[in-house]
């Protein structure tokens, strides 16, 4: 059986970092064999854009729809196109239209990897960000009134569903019963936002009935926030809303010191459309064009796809490789970010060769 | 001239740092010279809820409308009354009706306390979170559909208007334009909330071109998360609205070692109304009853408060008492959460005399 993968570098470091995830992913089939059909794709990128008035074709559902995963590095270039066009045209449509429910984030401290904070080892930091991915926060209604004068009001709507609520608390509760932890902690701010989010977690609640092997804690977000920092220790699977558990995944990540590295699987558990594996980090057009990125991100991120596609051992041979890497601690060889003086390709051939 | 304050200690650790916040008050008064007067309020607190069945007296507007200031503790007691039922029946009712549209939070690394994050020393960490106070995603617009069924669908509007907007995004450039560094952070999300958030930017970049002198940038909030920790020494002053500078301003003082120490000012510029000033931390229910709560943060706050009222020779002076302190190091003066062994009250007669 064939996998079929669409792969879309996007923009920025998008593009200097999908040739190591791609580099990566063939090594890993070589050695496990694995069949691959990689289909590289310019859209869903600002280049694309700036060719066409629009970030996808018109036929991109049908197109994508027909792949088993779909492989994106980052997308987003403010200088050409604002962020919300270029976001909306593209990762947020997959996200939605492909109902990729779950948005998974591991964030777990590496060897080799010095974390921003004083005295942490790879071990007290372990724990999987569940996001809620296609709805919340994120809406697409509301609007401008009074536009340009002194009385301008702006209004958008948060819009939680019990459907889109429960399933991902389904999700997050099961992965917390799967680790030996047991330990679910909810992301919540019922005291501020006190309409949706008393409701989220009253959901909690109720969901936790089917689950009471399941330790649960919650913490309004603005202290959340500060126990990662203070006690990152604390947690083992963190469930949160679509903005709540975008911040988490990049705060959690950057206390394991770069966000370089984390990985994110946007998952449609059910199989009915593709799933889509990318990098936490964005094109980071801070440090585009250098070749300077770290890779580990996007191919964390083929690990998590090969996992996804039924390759278990596989996606533990990646990980594996890369952590033997970082562990080695060759300054040559690992990226600015973490510490060394190597380029993205650099570290991306370093990680394939020990795959 | 006497200055009318009135003191809410409210829940939880509220009443125990009240009584400290209230003897560096005294100490400072009888050693410079000002007149002030204390009225205690019971209200605006859970016990009082629980007596009468509503957080607040019905007249509490036009009680608290005579005061110069109001020097509150902490709210909110969820085993008793739910947050949003405490919250939204006190201090966010304040905030609101005293049009408190400030709310200002320094964040800086003391002398004596370690922070989480690794090497960094006093003065790494230094900058002030503006955060808009009254409107924003803390609406209370919205509502429940199709409650309780599997249909159910949440909604609840953030509200931005310009009025609300333009006026936070002055304070903070005049604020930025008045410190050495003249260095102003914008936090938004406009890739992702796509209607509020792009226009958020516009009146930022809007507002900026009256001050040419102040060096603008902006992050996502995601990855400005991750930048409070990764590179806390980017920030001079940060303007966000009321969601994300309730994050920011939790965060913020986590980096620097314990959000214990850290202060708050909810101001009315105008002078209309009283402004408000209370710590961050909150009533923390689970260290509550054991009186070793950090005092510092209700102290820092009354410093704030004189300020306020004009008195910045005063609040330099309190600044001055605490910071000793703390740079003396004893541990049995500390309070646990800054390594000492010391109770509220230890720490609060120290920094008293100190005064
Ligand atoms: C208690 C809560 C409603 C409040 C807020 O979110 O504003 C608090 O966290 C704060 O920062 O003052
Ligand atoms: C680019 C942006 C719209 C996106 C998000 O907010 O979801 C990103 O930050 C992420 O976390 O995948």
């Amino acid at each position: 059986m064939t996998h079929r993968i669409a792969v879309i570098p996007g923009d920025g470091i998008g593009k200097e970092v999908m040739p190591e995830g791609v580099r990566a992913l063939q090594a890993a089939a070589e050695r496990f064999g694995i069949a691959l059909e990689l289909a590289p794709f310019d859209f869903a990128s600002c280049d694309y854009y700036a060719e066409h008035g629009q970030m996808l074709p018109d036929d991109w559902f049908e197109i994508l729809k027909e792949f088993d995963a779909i492989f994106y590095g980052a997308v987003g270039w403010p200088e050409t196109v604002p962020d919300h066009v270029s976001l909306w045209g593209s990762l947020l449509q997959f996200r939605r239209r492909f109902d990729q429910y779950i948005n998974l984030r591991p964030c777990r401290l590496l060897p080799g990897i010095k974390s921003p904070l004083a005295n942490r080892q790879p071990g007290d930091i372990d724990f999987y960000v569940v996001r809620e991915n296609t709805e919340g926060e994120y809406s697409s209604v509301g609007g401008r009134m009074f536009e340009g004068t002194e009385r301008e009001v702006v209004i958008q709507e948060t819009v939680m569903t019990r459907h889109g609520t429960d399933r991902v608390l389904k999700f997050a509760y099961e992965l917390a019963q799967s680790r030996p932890r047991r330990k679910l902690t909810s992301a919540t701010k019922s005291n501020g936002i006190a309409i949706t989010m008393p409701w989220w977690d009253e959901r909690v609640a109720e969901m936790g009935r089917h689950y009471p092997e399941v330790a649960v804690d919650q913490f309004h977000i603005d202290i959340l926030t500060a126990n990662f920092v203070m006690h990152p220790d604390w947690f083992d699977v963190v469930v949160a809303s679509n903005l709540f558990g975008d911040i988490l995944s990049d705060l959690g990540p950057a206390c394991t010191g770069t966000i370089g590295v984390a990985p994110s699987a946007n998952i449609n558990p059910e199989g009915t459309f593709p799933s889509l594996f990318e990098p936490v980090h964005g094109s980071a057009p801070d440090i585009a064009g250098r070749g300077i990125a770290n890779p580990i991100g996007q191919i964390w991120s083929a690990a998590m796809m090969l996992e996804h596609l039924g390759h278990q051992e596989v996606s533990v041979a990646i990980v594996a490789a890369f952590e033997a890497v970082l562990a080695e601690g060759d300054e040559g060889v690992l990226t600015p970010d973490i510490g060394g003086r190597g380029t993205t390709e650099i570290l991306g051939r370093a990680i394939a060769e020990r795959i």
